[in-house]
C-alpha cells in the first residue's frame, strides 16, 4: 500500500543519506515506504508516536527509523535517529523529488485520437499530463486540469475547473463538480527548530465507482499511504477530506463537513452538514452523524451521534453561556463572562 | 415554477415509462414537473413524505406519483408507485437527459461580435457556452466557464475561474469574485437497494441586481424549482448554498456559512460567519444569526439568535464538557468522559 | 500602511467630493488614506465606530472625517459628516476607481522572456497581468490567473487554477495548493437606506516566505491596509482569511478554519480544524485552539483553549440540550423542546 521507490535500495544507502547509524543488516533491501500499519516485507517505515506502540510488535517493515531507546522486533532493521519522522521527511524529499506535476499542454481532439484517447470529449482549455488516462464515454470541461499518470475511468463527468493531480485513479460513471480539487498536498509538516518543515505527500487518491464529488470540494493525496473514498461514495459541496482518510461504500458527506487526517469512515453512513470528523479515529458503518456535530472519539456501534449547542434568542444564550463558564470558575472571576462569543457578520 | 418538458405528454404515456397504474384520467396532460408545493395545472409531482401531507389538500398538481394507500384530490391523477421520489426520479433522468452543458469554446472579440456581444469583456482562456448571453459593459475575466443558455446582465464583473453552468441567470451589477462556482447539481439523491441513485438536479440558478458572491463560494441549482438569491444580497468567501434554497432581498452571508436545502431566509438578515441554516426550515426578516450557531428549527420573529459553546482554557473546558455528559449518562460508565472532544491541527 | 492616491490632493478638494464641511486647514495635503491605527503625516482616515474612542488621541492622520459631535486632536482637520463611513467608501470609490484586474493575456515562454522573466516556467492556459513580476525557478501551472502588478518570489509552486488578485506580493519558496484565491475583495459593505454599499477594498495580501496555502482556501484583500501573512505560516485547504487580518509567523491553520476581519492571530500559534475566530480580536503567540472551537473573545495567554459541545448519542444530547434550554426558560414553554437540532444529511 506505501508507495514504491524508483529502484530498490540498501538499508545502508538510505542511512547514509541521512547520517544515521544501523542495527542489523546493512544490505537489507528496501523496494518502497509505508506507514508501519501497512508496511511488508521490503518496506522501509518510521516509529516517533508511542500512540504506535502496539503496532511495532506486528509490523512487517523491514527496516524502521526510530530513537535509540526504542526495542524493535528483530525482523526490522533499526535506523537510529533522534527525531524519526523529520528524518523520514528528509528520505522523502530526496527520493521522490517534486516532479512536473501536469505538463500543461492544451488538448485537441486531434492530440487525444494521437494517444489513443477515442469517444472521449475534451473541451478546449483543458490540460492533460503526461501518461494519463481518459476511459471511453467520459467528458472533460474547459479549464479541468489533469496531471501526470492520472486514470480516469468510463462515462465519468468532469465539470469545469476541476483540477486533479498527479497519480489520481478514479473508476467508472464517476461525477465531478466544477472547482474540485483532488490530490492536493495533506497538510504534513514536521516542527523543527527554524519552523515547519514540509513532509512530502508521496500517496495518491484512489476513488471507486459511482462517486460523486461536489463544487470546491478538496481531497488531499495521501501522505504515504493512499487517500481512498469507495464505490457509490457521494460528497457535497465544500467538502475537506484530508490525507490518509478512508470512506467506506455509499457514504453520504453532506455540504461543509470535513474529516480529518488518516479518520476512517465506515459504509453507509451519513454524515450531516458542516459535521467535524477528527484524525486518527473510526466510525463504524450505518453511523449518523447529526449536521454541525464535532465527532472526537471513535464511534464503534451504529447509531445517530449528535453534539450541538442549542440555539436561543440572544439574552437566553447568554445566560446558559455564563452559567455554564461560571460552574468552572472561581467566584471571584465572574466578570469575564460570556460578553460577546458571537461573531458579527464580519 | 417547475421545469417544463420539451413537448407535453399525457399521463398515461408517463406512466408507462415507469412501469405505473393510473387512477384517474390517461390522457390528462402533463407540461411541467414541480414540486407539489409550487405545482400548477399541468403539473406532474409526487408525494413520498408525510411532513408534506397538508400540502396535498392544497396542491395544484394535475398528476402525482404516490403509493397506493394515499388518498389524493379528485383533480389529481394518482400515478400509483410504491417509492414515488424513485420512480419521479426515474422520469426526469428520461425526460431531462444530461445534455452537454458548456460548449468549451474559447471566445475571441471577434466571437463575441459575431453573435452579438458587443460592450462585452471576455478575456483570453475564458468559455461562453450555445445561447448565452452577456449584458453591456459586463467583464468575463480569464479561465471563466459559462454553461449553455446562461443569461448575465449589464455591468457585472465575473473574476477569474467563475464557473456558471447552464441556465443560471444574473441580474445587473453583480460581482462574482474568482472560484465561485453557481449552478452546481444540488446533492439530491434517493437511496436504493443498490446505493445512492441520482436525482437528476433540473431547476437552476436565479440572481438578481447588485448581487455579490465570494470567492470560492458554491451555490446548488434546484431540484426542480429554482434556488433563488434576492436583489442586493451579499455572500462571503466559502460560503455553501444548498438546491431549492431562498435568499431574501438585502440579506448579508458571512464566511464559510451554510445554508442547507430548500431552506427559506427572509430579507434584510445578517448570517454570521460559519453560521448554519438546516434544511427545510424559514428564517423571517430581519434575523441576526450570530457567527458559529447552528439554526436547527424555523425562527418565526426578528431578533438576534445565538448557539455557541462558550470558549475556556482546555482545563476548565473539559470539566464543563464532563459534567454535560455525565447528567445524561448512568454513573457506572463515567470513564468515557471528554476524553479530548478537541481536534488537533491535522 | 494605508494606500497612497494617485496624487495628492487637498483635504479641502477631498471635502467638496462629498460636500462636506471643513474645522481646520483646507490647504492640508493629503496623500493617502488610512485607518486610524495605522494612519500617519498625510493621511486622511475616519471615524464612526466607538470602539475606536481611545484611538483618536493618538492617531497621526492628518484629516479625519467623523460627525459634527466628535472632539478631535488639533493637529487633525476635521471633515464634518454625520455618517463617516459611508462618506469615506464614496471617497473611496472615486480616488481608486475599479481597474482592470487582470490582462488576460495568455502567456509563452517567448511572451515571458520579452518581459525578463527567465527560468521561470509558465503552463499553457495561464495568464500574467501587467507589472507582474515571478522570480527564478518559480513554476506557474495551467490555468493561474494572475492580476496586474503581482509579485512572486523565487522558487514557488503555484499549483493549477489559483488566482492572485492585483498587487499581492508573495516571497520565496511558497506552496499554493489548486484552485486557492488570493486577494479577493473582502466582505466590506456599508447599510445605507437603499441596500448594502460596496466600500471598496483598496488593500491587498502581502505573504511571506516558506508559506503554504491549501486547495480552495480563500485570503481577502486589505479594506484599507493590508492582510498580512507571516514567513513560515502553514494554511491548510478550504480556510477562509478575511480582510486585513495578521497572522504570525510559523502559525499553522487546518482545514475549513475561518478568521474574520482584523483579527490578529499571533506567531506559532496552532488553529485547529474548522476553528473560528471573530473579527478584531488579538490572539496571544504560542496558543493552541482545538477543532471546532469559536473563539469569541481575544487571547492574551499562551496556552491551549476549547469551546466544543461534546458528542453524545441523539438520545443522550437531547436530553442534555433539552436541559440547557428549560434552564432559561419560562416553565410554562417547555414545548419547544430540542427537537430537532440536527442536520440531516441535505
Amino acid at each position: 500500500m506505501g508507495r514504491s521507490l524508483a529502484s530498490p535500495e540498501s538499508v545502508g544507502a538510505l542511512a547514509a543519506r541521512i547520517g544515521a547509524e544501523i542495527r542489523g543488516d546493512a544490505n537489507s533491501q528496501i523496494a518502497a515506504v509505508a506507514s508501519l500499519t501497512y508496511a511488508t516485507t521490503g518496506d522501509l517505515s518510521f516509529f516517533s508516536d508511542k500512540k504506535f506502540a502496539n503496532v511495532l510488535a506486528t509490523t512487517n517493515a523491514s527496516a524502521i527509523i526510530a530513537p535509540a531507546n526504542v526495542s524493535l522486533p528483530t525482523r526490522c532493521v533499526h535506523i537510529v535517529h533522534a527525531n524519526p519522522h523529520q528524518a523520514f521527511a528528509t528520505l522523502l524529499s530526496q527520493l521522490f523529488p517534486e516532479t512536473a506535476d501536469f505538463n500543461g499542454a492544451a488538448l485537441s481532439i486531434d492530440t487525444l485520437a494521437k494517444i489513443g484517447l477515442n469517444n472521449v470529449v475534451v473541451h478546449e482549455n483543458a490540460s492533460l499530463g503526461l501518461g494519463s488516462y481518459i476511459g471511453a464515454g467520459t467528458v472533460v470541461h474547459a479549464g479541468v486540469r489533469i496531471g501526470n499518470n492520472v486514470r480516469i475511468g468510463a462515462n465519468c463527468v468532469i465539470y469545469p475547473n476541476v483540477v486533479l493531480r498527479d497519480g489520481v485513479v478514479m473508476g467508472d460513471r464517476c461525477i465531478i463538480q466544477p472547482g474540485a480539487v483532488i490530490g492536493s498536498d495533506g497538510f504534513g509538516f514536521q516542527l523543527t527548530a527554524s519552523g515547519w518543515m514540509k513532509v512530502p505527500q508521496v500517496g495518491t487518491v484512489i476513488i471507486g465507482d459511482d462517486v460523486e464529488i461536489g463544487a470546491n470540494t478538496s481531497i488531499d493525496r495521501g501522505a504515504i499511504e493512499d487517500t481512498v473514498i469507495g464505490n457509490g461514495v457521494k460528497i457535497d459541496n465544500l467538502v475537506q477530506i484530508a490525507h490518509n482518510v478512508r470512506i467506506g461504500e455509499h457514504t453520504a458527506i453532506a455540504g461543509c463537513a470535513g474529516v480529518a487526517g488518516s479518520a476512517i469512515v465506515g459504509k453507509r453512513c451519513m454524515i450531516g452538514g458542516a459535521a467535524r470528523i477528527v484524525g486518527h479515529i473510526e466510525i463504524a458503518d450505518d453511523v449518523i452523524v447529526s449536521g454541525g456535530t464535532l465527532v472526537a472519539d471513535s464511534i464503534r456501534e451504529k447509531g445517530r451521534y449528535t453534539g450541538v449547542f442549542p440555539t436561543a434568542s440572544h439574552r437566553d444564550w447568554m445566560r446558559v453561556a455564563a452559567g455554564l463558564r461560571r460552574s468552572v470558575r472561581p467566584p471571584s472571576n465572574t466578570n469575564s463572562d460570556s460578553k460577546d462569543a458571537a461573531a458579527g457578520t464580519e
